[in-house]
C-alpha cells in the first residue's frame, strides 16, 4: 500500500491511497500522520478503495496524478529526528571507527516540503544535499525493544536532509544548518512496510541536474530502522506519524575537492528503489536580516 | 501580568492569571500558548480580571493557590530551541573566546514538565542541572531584526535544561542527552515582558537540596533574548507560545571536581529574582531497555 499527502483547494491537505498510474483516492483524515493515528488505517484504506473501485475512480473522486499537489507527507509530524554518521562502508572509507551509538539531532516540521516543491534556502550559499530513506512510526513506542519497534514501522519515504553547511558548522551543533524552514523534502509516497522483506536494504541515490552525485544501499547501516526506533525511544516517546531520517551515503557535496554546493535553479533528485523520486528545485534568497 | 498553565479534572489544562497570594484565575484558553496566539490577549485577561473582582473570587472560579496543580507553562510548545555556551563571565573564567554564533540545538515538548511535577530519568546515572532563564515567543518571527524580536517577546519564564550527560556525551550532537521526556521543568509562571525595563538583567540560580550550586545574572549573556530571537527566525519561523532557553551560568555538576550528579530523590530548585522558583523532586529509573 502506498500512502500520500496531498493538497486540496484553499490550503487545506488530504490523506491519500496511491493508485499508481491511475492517481490518487482521497481517505479521510487530514494526512498521513493523521491517518496512521487512526486505529485500523489499513482496513480504512482497503474500504475505500473497495467503495471506489466499485463506485469507478471519477465518481469516488480519484485524483488524476497529473493534477495531484504532493504536500509534505507528514506536514504536522510531532518528531522528525535525523541520524548521521550511519553508512558502515562510507564510514570505513573515511579511515572512521564504527560508531557505538548513533548520532541524533532534531528538525521541526517546519522544515519539510512536499515531493516537487521549491527548496528556498534565504541566507546561506553552501546548499548540500543529504538523500535518505526516512523511516515512518506507525504506532507509540516508549522504550521499545527492537522487536516492537520493527513492528511499529508504518512504513518508509523518501528524505533529502538539505543543509546549510556554513550554519552547520558555525557551532558545534548542527541543528541551525539542518533546520531551515521548507528545505526538507519528504515523500513522495509511503510505501507500506508490509510491501517488503524483513531487513529489505534500499538503494538510495542523490542527482544533481541530473549527475549520479550519491548512491548507496541501507544494507550497509550501522544503526537499521529498527535499532533506530528503539534507541530513541529509549528517551523519548515516538508515536504515529513521526519519522526517523536514516542518515546519507558518501558523495555529499561538502565532501567533494573542491567542495561543491547547489546553486540557484539546479535541480535536485532523491530517488529509493521501490518507493519513488523527490524532484526539487532550488532557489538561493538572500537572508533579510543578517543578525550575526 | 503573570499568567500560569493549572491542571483541571480530567487530565485537561487551562491558562489562568496568576493573582499572587489569592491564587489563580482561569481565562478560557487550554494553556498559555493558546493563549498568546489570540490577538488581544492582554484586554481578554484585563477583562476576565474586572469581571472577577466584580463577581468576587469564589463566584469567578479563582482557583485557590494551594490547590493548583501547575501544568508545564507551554505543554504544546511547537518548538523548545536551548542555546548553550552563553554566558560571557562564565565563558572567559573557562579561559574560551566569546562566541561568534549562538550554540543552539533543539528539545521537543515532551521534555516539559510543570513547576512542581518529578524528573523521572530512566536508564542515566549522569543527570545533570542546567538553571536558564526562558524567552517565551508572543508573535510570528520570520527573518526579524533585534527590534521586532524584542517587540514580541511575550514574556520571561523559568527553565531548568536537565541533561543527562551520559548520553548528551555519546555523540558529538548534545540532542539524545537534551531530549528525555519530562525532564525539563518549565514556569512556574510567565512574567509579562512590560513588567520588566528593556536589558533587565534576571538573577538566576539553582540548588540541589538547598545548597547553591549555580548563580549567574542573564546581563552578563553573549546572546540577550531579542538577539537569539532574531537569530534563530532567520532560519526558522518563531510562533506565540515557543519558547527559547538562554543557556547556564557556571556552577553544573559536569564542571566540578569530582564531577557531582543528582541522585534519587534529590531536591533540584531552579529560580529567577521577579519570576519565581521551581522545585522539583528527582527520581531515577533503570532504563527498561538498554538498545547500546
Amino acid at each position: 500500500m502506498k500512502l500520500a499527502t496531498l493538497r486540496t483547494c484553499g490550503n487545506g491537505t488530504t490523506a491519500a491511497l496511491a493508485l499508481g498510474v491511475d492517481g490518487y483516492l482521497p481517505l479521510p483524515a487530514l494526512n498521513v500522520g493523521e491517518l496512521l493515528a487512526r486505529s485500523g488505517w489499513k482496513a480504512l484504506a482497503a474500504a475505500a478503495l473497495a467503495q471506489a473501485e466499485a463506485l469507478g475512480g471519477e465518481a469516488a473522486g480519484v485524483v488524476p496524478a497529473h493534477e495531484a499537489d504532493l504536500a509534505p507527507l507528514l506536514p504536522t509530524a510531532g518528531k522528525v529526528i535525523c541520524c548521521g554518521l550511519n553508512y558502515a562502508d562510507h564510514i570505513q572509507e573515511m579511515g572512521r571507527e564504527l560508531p557505538e551509538y548513533p548520532t541524533l539531532f532534531a528538525k521541526y516540521a517546519d522544515t519539510l516540503i512536499g515531493a516537487t516543491d521549491t527548496i528556498e534556502v534565504y541566507g546561506s550559499d553552501r546548499v548540500d544535499w543529504e538523500a535518505e530513506l526516512a523511516v515512518v512510526v506507525g504506532a507509540q513506542l516508549t522504550r521499545a525493544g527492537e522487536h516492537e519497534a520493527e513492528a511499529a514501522i508504518a512504513g518508509y519515504t523518501v528524505a533529502n536532509d538539505v543543509s546549510m553547511r556554513d550554519w552547520q558548522n558555525r557551532t558545534l551543533q548542527w541543528f541551525q544548518g539542518k533546520a531551515f524552514d521548507a528545505t526538507t523534502p519528504l515523500g513522495p509516497v509511503l510505501v507500506t512496510a508490509d510491501e517488503f522483506p524483513a531487513g529489505h536494504g534500499f538503494a538510495v541515490s542523490g542527482r544533481v541536474n541530473g549527475e549520479l552525485v550519491q548512491h548507496g544501499n541501507t544494507a550497509t547501516l550501522v544503526f537499521g530502522p529498527a535499532k533506530l526506533l528503539s534507541y530513541i525511544s529509549q528517551f523519548t516517546t515516538l508515536r504515529p506519524g513521526d519519522v526517523v531520517l536514516t542518515g546519507t551515503p558518501g558523495g555529499v557535496g561538502m565532501g567533494m575537492n573542491p567542495p561543491r554546493f547547489l546553486a540557484d535553479g539546479d535541480i535536485l533528485s532523491t530517488e529509493i528503489g521501490g518507493i519513488g523520486r523527490l524532484e526539487n528545485r532550488v532557489r538561493i534568497r538572500q537572508g533579510a536580516n543578517a543578525a550575526r
